[in-house]
């Protein structure tokens, strides 16, 4: 009987906090939302050196970020993007490296089950990096993951694993050097006699188009917001070619701790400097 | 008389103040200085608007950059970079955009007098940038000031002109290509028998060390500071590939109001956040 009231109550505080969160959205939604959120979750070992097992930081962490996936689909935002697991964090412990493996096999597990947030909002997954950096296990989860929300038409989750933009970008060279290299080809197979005059010819068509195809992020908007958390101020090899015109923000608080109102507080930062970065996106388009 | 006096006073003041900043300097040096600092000149025409005429924020801006460098090369600052002109900004006003180039063949012939800070330092100068987007009077002067600045063994003096980054890496990319392709026109000459053999085998050898090299800045250390000022928190297209590690700082002064004192407080807060910068270079190294 007492487990039963326990859940009343708890049940009926959540409902409070869901309307009150969903009128907070409402009054948010006269200024401009967000299209596009980008996170780099950092201070989760610092977090977990600070109060828990050393091991346990990432663990947090990935449940705030179930939370702010949560609030951000509430609030409207179509894209959002975390740095997980960059290239150069392989160099860390083995263990440490293995634990997280482990940790990412078992969430992407947890996030295709029905009653996960996925299959709540209709969420499409990405991956984005060199996967075959990842242990085997994890790279199939992420791989089945992809393929089972390909078609959801909800909001789209990219999350960036074993990921440097430099890598990124030169990925994007290679496939364009080898689509380019396959027009040459066809030059050639439709009567090229010197094959040197038909490279010439088509060395020249390596664009900035070409190359923004071929980036993980070719079918996705820039961010509008980049928060990397911890008060760190720095890129660390994210989405570089992507935020030209984002809003960094750097709020204090580690991941595990970035919560509701930070995410409130970044929204209104966003819209205090909406139009200035809208009259910089502006004068850029002018250009294309 | 009355002049005289007045300039012994104010050679005076100024010998104090000389003095003063060196002894600043003398203390900050016990700790790390930055080896390389850029900077994002920001606020040139809200400070003319909001204080004087509409053209004079650029000129005003020009001197609080011969001071900012002044104080750079005596605190031992080896590389100074400025973000002076985007490829976005030709799409300005016209005639702001002549008066901009006027301004900047003014200065740079300014530099190269006999009496500069350039000569006082024996600075070496570099334009980055697509320099043939420049009025032809200032690319010619740019490319002057830097064939004579050339041999120069004091600091480096960058200046971003025509630049965006995303140009920057395109034109690294097409350099490389242009690379590859003369090592396949080699192979060629070699003996390949099959020219699609030999540039299927040399289309895999555009790496990350290739597309640096071609990089502006290819024979310079990646800044250790990125300061933007007017409280702006966007690279907007500046070094994207080489401020991973970058601490980036938003003081909130425009450019022209950036001063000693600000500078000196961008050095204190590198030199506080440096264990930690340090660490995450170190461990980006071993990834080479």
């Amino acid at each position: 009987m007492e487990k039963h009231h326990e859940s009343s109550v708890s049940n009926l505080l959540g409902g409070v906090w869901c309307f009150l969160r969903k009128c907070l959205f409402y009054v948010l939604s006269f200024g401009p939302i967000p299209n596009h959120i980008a996170f780099i979750m950092d201070g989760n070992r610092r977090y977990a050196k600070r109060s828990l097992k050393e091991d346990s930081g990432h663990r947090v962490g990935f449940t705030a970020l179930i939370y702010v996936l949560q609030y951000c689909f509430e609030m409207g935002v179509k894209y959002v993007t975390v740095y997980a697991f960059s290239i150069d964090n392989f160099k860390r412990q083995p263990d440490e490296v293995q634990s997280v493996m482990d940790l990412m096999k078992e969430k992407i597990d947890e996030l295709l089950k029905e009653e996960s947030i996925v299959n709540k909002y209709g969420v499409r997954i990405n991956f984005w990096g060199n996967l075959y950096l990842l242990s085997e296990p994890v790279r199939l989860a992420a791989e089945k993951a992809m393929a089972i929300t390909a078609r959801n038409m909800g909001p789209v989750f990219s999350v960036c694993v074993a990921y440097t933009s430099t890598n990124e970008i030169m990925h994007a060279v290679e496939e364009s050097c080898i689509e380019r290299r396959e027009k040459i080809r066809k030059g050639y197979g439709n009567g090229y006699k010197d094959e040197l005059v038909g490279a010439d010819k088509m060395d020249s068509v390596i664009s900035v188009t070409d190359l923004e195809q071929h980036l993980y992020t070719s079918d996705c908007p820039a961010p509008d917001i980049v928060i990397r958390t911890s008060g760190e101020t720095r890129l660390s090899n994210f989405l570089l070619w992507q935020t030209t015109f984002s809003h960094l923000q750097n709020p204090a608080p580690l991941w595990p701790e970035f919560s509701f109102r930070h995410l409130v507080w970044a929204i209104i930062e966003y819209q205090r400097v909406y139009p200035y970065l809208e009259q910089r996106r502006g004068s850029s388009k002018k250009e294309d």
